[in-house]
C-alpha cells in the first residue's frame, strides 16, 4: 500500500485543506455525539462550498445495501445528495421516487442509463451491481462523463478493473471504491497504530471475515454474477485489514479451501476459505473467510503489544482494544462519511487519495484471484509488486 | 476426543463422588473468594481421607516452570505437597530443602533417582524436564513404582508416548499430563459451551498461540531437546482448544511455515506456524502459533452464537465472553487446581479420565507430527482416527 504518508492521523485531521474530513480529535467516547459531528461538518462545508452546492449521487441497483445503507445516509451527508436511481424495475422507481422525492427525469432503467450524460443533476453514479456487472456500467458512467463510485469488489478479475481505470482516466473523471472503512474513525486508527508501529513493529496479523449465509437463490453464492464466495464478498475486508495495519503489500500467499457441508448452497461457490499471507520483513498474516460460520476480526500483535478490532468489518459500532486498553473513536454513519470524504474530494477539485481509487480495488482483485490459485494448486504463489 | 460424557459439567459437578473437584456453580464473579474456595476443598478432602493423608509429589527438573508455578502452587494443595525433588544442581538442592523444608533423604540427582522406589514419602513423581528427557524419566519413575505427572507435549514422538503409556500399565502406575487447563474452570465452561452445543453446533474455531521468545540459548529453540519451535511449546494448547471445544478428533490437516526473521535464534526449530483441522462434520479451524508475535485465544463460531476466551491458555486470569455477554468463572491457581484434581483420584483408587491421561498426550503428539509433515510435504495430511 502506498497510501502510508497521504493516509496518515496528521494529514486525515489537518483540517479543512487535507483530503478528508476534520474528523474530532482522538479520545473520543463511544458517547461520541452525532448531532454535534453532523453540524460541524455542515459548517465546514458552508464555509468551502455554499449552503447549497452537493453532489448529485445516483444509485445504480436498488437492492438490499442501496435501499438499507446508502439511500438512508444519503439523507444525512453534507457533500452529496440522492439525485437519482437506475433500476430495471418499475415498482422499485415509482416507490424510491415518492420516498425520496426524486424527480422522473432523474430515474432510468439499464436501456436508457447512457442518456444520464445529459442530466446536470447527476455528478456521480455509485454502482451497487452484482460483481460481474461492476465493469460495463463503470465504463458507461464513465463515458456518460460521471465520477464513479464502484461497490467492493471492484471486478471479478484484474483485466476489468484496469479496463474501467482506463476508461475513467479517458474519460478525466475519477473513480472510487466502495471501501467503506477507509474513513472510519476506529480503522483509521488502527492504520496509525501498526502504520505508526505506535506498539512497535506489526509481526502478524489475524484478519477474518465471516457469516452464515441465508437465502440459497442470491447472486453471491452464483459464480457467475459473484466470481467467487465470501473471499469475493467479505474476505476482500480481510485483505484490506491485514495490509492497512501493517502498510505493507504481500509478497506470497498460500491457500487453503474448507470443506463444502451444503453442496446444493455451494454448488458454484467456496464455502470457507483460508489464506495466509508473508508480507516484507517477515511479517505474516492468518485469515479465515466463510459463507457457513460467522467471525469478524481484525488483530494485530506488535513488538510491544498488541491492538484489535472486533467487530472489524461490519456497518458499526466497530469496537477496538490493544494491550494498553479501549480504544475510543467517535461512531459515525459508515456509508454516509464515505460518500461524504470522496464527494469533497471531488467538489473541492482534488484527486481522490490512492487508497480509495480504482488502483486499490485492483490490487485487491489481483489478491483474490492469486488466493484462489493458492488454494486451487496448494502451491505458495508469488506476488508481484 | 472421547471425553464428552465422563467430562461435562454435570459430572464435574456432582459433588464428592465424582472425579473432578467440586467446583462452585456457574456464575461466579471474578471477584470469587479464593480462600473461601480452599476452604470448601480442604473441607470436603478432610470428611473423603482425613485431615493428614496427602500425596507426596517429586518434582524432576527445578526450571522456571518448577520454581515459579508447580512449588508455589503445591503450598495451596489439598490433595497433595511438595515431598521431594530431583535436581542435578547441589545449589539448587540446597535452596530448594531450606525454602520448603524438604528433608535430605526426599533429594535424588538424576543419578540416584531410582532410588526413589525406597522413598514411602513420595507417592507421585512431576517430570518437568526438556521434552526429550520426558520418556526416559515417565519411564523410571513408572519402575520405581511411582504414579507420574509429565509435562506436555508427552514426548517428541508417538513411540516414546506409547513406551511412557506401556511402561506405567506395566508397573500399574497411573500417568497424567500437564494439561493444567483440562481443571480450569473458565476452560471447563469453553468445553461444556461447545460439547453440550449451547450455541449449537461449533462450525469454526479459531485457536492459536504465541509468544515473543527471548534468551536465544534456551533448550526450547534446540531440535534435540524440544522436538520442535512453538508447536511443541504453545502450539499444543491450540490444538487442544480446537479439540476440546468442539469434543471432536481431526480427520485431515495442512500446515504452513512462516518466514524466519531471525536465522540464528531459529537455526534449529520454526519460527511461525499456521495450521487448519478438518473434523467430522465438516467443521474447521485455523490457527498460528509463534515465537516472533504474541497471540493467545481460543474462539468457535457456532450455529447460533459464538464463544471465546483471550487470554485462553496462559496461567491466568483466563477471561472470556460469548456472544451473550462476559463469561464468570472462579479464578483459580491453574497448576494447584491440576494436580490436587489428579490426586484425588489417585488418593480415590479411581481411574484418571481418558482426557487427562498418556493417551490424550499421544493424541496431540501424533497431530503436532502431522502438522509438521504437512507443513513439509505441503500436502492435506489424512488423520487415523
Amino acid at each position: 500500500m502506498t497510501t502510508s504518508s497521504s493516509f496518515s492521523r496528521r494529514n486525515f485531521l489537518a483540517g479543512l485543506g487535507a483530503s478528508a474530513l476534520a474528523l474530532p480529535a482522538t479520545g473520543f467516547a463511544n458517547s461520541f455525539d452525532n448531532d454535534q459531528y453532523l453540524a460541524q461538518l455542515a459548517a465546514q462545508k458552508r464555509e468551502l462550498f455554499g449552503q447549497d452546492r452537493k453532489l448529485g449521487i445516483a444509485l445504480v441497483g436498488l437492492g438490499s445495501y442501496a435501499t438499507n445503507q446508502l439511500a438512508p445516509g444519503l439523507q444525512q451527508t453534507q457533500y452529496c445528495r440522492l439525485a437519482g436511481i437506475v433500476t430495471g424495475t418499475p415498482a422499485k422507481a415509482e416507490q424510491w421516487m415518492q420516498k425520496y422525492n426524486i424527480p422522473k427525469q432523474n430515474v432510468y432503467d439499464y436501456k436508457t442509463f447512457d442518456r444520464i450524460a445529459d442530466n446536470r443533476d447527476i455528478d456521480v453514479v455509485y454502482v451497487v451491481l452484482p460483481n460481474s456487472m461492476h465493469a460495463e456500467y463503470v465504463i458507461r458512467a464513465a463515458q456518460a462523463g460521471k465520477h464513479v463510485i464502484c461497490e467492493k469488489p471492484l471486478a471479478i478479475m484484474p483485466k476489468e478493473c484496469q479496463d474501467m481505470i482506463d476508461a475513467c482516466k479517458k474519460a478525466n473523471r475519477q473513480l472510487a471504491v466502495g471501501y467503506r472503512l477507509h474513513y472510519e474513525p476506529f480503522t483509521r486508527e488502527v492504520m496509525r497504530l501498526g502504520q505508526e508501529k505506535v506498539f512497535g513493529k506489526v509481526k502478524f496479523v489475524e484478519a477474518s471475515d465471516g457469516f452464515r449465509i441465508g437465502d440459497p437463490t442470491q447472486w453471491r453464492l452464483k459464480k457467475a454474477m459473484a466470481g467467487g464466495g465470501p473471499l469475493m464478498d467479505v474476505g476482500i475486508y480481510a485483505i484490506q485489514g491485514a495490509r492497512y495495519v501493517t502498510g505493507l503489500e504481500p509478497v506470497s500467499v498460500t491457500a487453503q479451501f474448507g470443506p463444502k457441508t451444503d453442496l446444493q448452497k455451494f454448488k458454484e461457490v467456496e464455502e470457507t476459505l483460508f489464506w495466509q499471507f508473508q508480507f516484507p520483513g517477515g511479517v505474516v498474516s492468518n485469515s479465515t473467510t466463510s459463507y457457513a460460520a460467522g467471525v469478524e476480526r481484525l488483530y494485530a500483535s506488535c513488538e510491544n503489544g498488541w491492538f484489535e478490532l472486533s467487530p472489524a468489518f461490519g456497518y458499526g459500532p466497530l469496537k477496538g482494544r490493544t494491550s494498553k486498553g479501549p480504544i475510543e473513536q467517535p461512531i459515525v454513519h459508515h456509508q454516509a462519511n464515505h460518500m461524504d470524504n470522496i464527494c469533497k474530494v471531488l467538489l473541492n477539485n482534488e484527486t481522490l487519495p490512492d487508497h480509495i481509487t480504482g488502483q486499490e480495488g485492483l490490487r485487491d482483485v489481483r489478491l483474490m484471484q492469486a488466493i484462489y490459485q493458492a488454494a486451487e494448486t496448494g502451491r505458495r504463489i508469488d506476488l508481484k509488486a
